[in-house]
């Protein structure tokens, strides 16, 4: 067996989205999307798990020191999402429908440029306690 | 001592936001607000906890039948500001900043009407899991 | 302002139960009761959280030491009715609907002989995460 | 890397069971079984969460509409076995012991043939905070 | 009825502690203590939840900004408490039993002197999800 | 498929713990650990989640009774480090550093030998709700 440990660490941010396709005429928007759909938005505090597997480091029996993780995911993701409309405030979403998939898979993008390439990265995205998201699937 | 006992319903809905006073300026309202004054709105999981104070009925046990309070609680409360902008979408917020507080005033005031005055009752609403609120206070 | 504090441990057991009024003809009962009054029982993890006042004694720091507060709930309690049918299993719910609200005041009832009673007692009994009672009410 | 997304529903229902082997004579059931094995039964909140591992759809970002899942968990998962007793109540168990590892394959067995096969269908279910299982292995 | 309103807002910190009261011996402290009385400490991750009673401000909604009520909480308490030995390396309990009755205590009456008078205030403070004490009583 | 199951048990303990390199000066230390460096030791409410794979057993539905493996979590675990400081009560954290990468694997490495080896195990352990680890990875 490898000597590989996956840690983990837990943020979240409160924000603002509407489902909607602008291919899509209304009617087609409000049937596929329902509720999600309301043109003046609904909002979430979403919940965010990023998961990095790697070896932990024998000097300081770390994977990654976990408070930097946060900061990095304070600087690269809080800041940009919290308190926001996805739709309107952020460039990612401009053309984008902000369901979970797709955050979850801007946010692997976003912060797969920031941490060291060696370990792996998954994100785990809670929009509601019952209704969640993982990306990448091993 | 009475016999009195409470029951609690918890039911939860997602809106999004935005804390603005219209009688100041907007740099008095950044200041104050802070990032809850996003012009774009946010948004949040609203928990709203439902108590209610009675005597047990002999017969059934129950102070009132709960499937009946969140009939009440959906129908009321939920239909009208579940994936809704409180701001834009309410005429409950159309003058009233939706503050925490103020929410659950306006939730509690609705509801009032609704449910048999022989019972006493308060509000517990969760903007997050780390911010809410209560009210009335006894 | 008073010294005291309040002091709370939370347990927990799971049973069966059927919410059946003997009185009322099967009809009835179905109508009121409805999934709740299934004939073949159905059943909860209950959560309990007992709840004491009084001064933290001044060379303990304690109002009670609540492993010895657990011990009597174990015994008392989780003990009568943990992987239990409370309609068919338990002397206190053989002419006693098993409802939420009376099994608190059950448990109260039986606690109340076994803890100090200078301590201010009170029961909360969460029968569901959404659905849930307190008792006696101050 | 596919560009696969797992999503999760979770919904919850609440059931009597007792484990009992009808191979075996009530000794051995009772020293196998413990409190699992009572006569009259005992119960559970059983919490359930519904994985499936897909592509998102381009038009909306969904691997699949959520809501369209939980209504189909609702309509052959949440009907049959809500408020039951599993062992007297559903043919499934009518010869099956309820453990937690065969209601999630029994689960599995029936949203298999309701959900679309291209996408990959894994069952988790809680029978208490802290027993809990999950179906098929990866 | 009056206006006010109940806020709260929830704060963590980690700290090892030891309940041993030096007025005893040592064969006094184990019993009394048991596990707790660990000569090399243990510890616990600290749930505190700051509540606020009061009236809404007409003008912001607030009965205290929660942002500023957290910086409170963070400057006064968590950077005096977090990752610390509370018998060691605070002045609080150099001479006073860290139990969670006396911790509450503590917390409150350090607070106290930084809130708003014309706001009562209350301390919860979970030492575990299964332990834990509110102080004042009302 | 495979016919495996993985079924999970959660238990928890309290501890205290330092992260410090020997080897290294206390500046360096400081630096490299901050808060978490602590020469007095700060402390956790550790949650453990074990996780066993294998087949059900025909006759009980069981992968593995959680009752047993609760006991056996109880024997080598918890009564190990419940209530402890991990670098000066325990002989496995004297010459390693507690990080929760390296409790996770002594936690994998007693169990291992307790457990029969036709399970696949994996240990989850959350040392606060927003940091937690996993090992192995599969």
């Amino acid at each position: 067996m490898n000597t590989k440990v996956a840690v983990y660490r837990k943020e979240h941010f409160n924000a603002a989205h509407r489902l909607h396709n602008p291919g899509w005429d209304d009617a087609t928007n409000a049937k596929v999307f329902g509720k999600c759909n309301n043109p003046n938005y609904h909002g979430h505090n979403y919940e965010l798990i990023v998961k990095l597997i790697g070896e932990p480091n024998s000097e300081t029996g770390y994977v990654m020191d976990l408070k930097i993780l946060s900061d990095i995911i304070q600087e690269n993701i809080i800041q940009k999402f919290d308190h926001k409309n996805l739709n309107e405030d952020t460039l990612e979403f401009k053309n984008l429908i902000p369901s979970a998939e797709n955050i979850a898979i801007v946010i692997y993008n976003i912060l797969k440029e920031k941490i060291n390439p060696a370990l792996e990265l998954q994100i785990r995205l809670y929009e509601t306690e019952r209704n969640f998201v993982e990306y990448p699937v091993n």
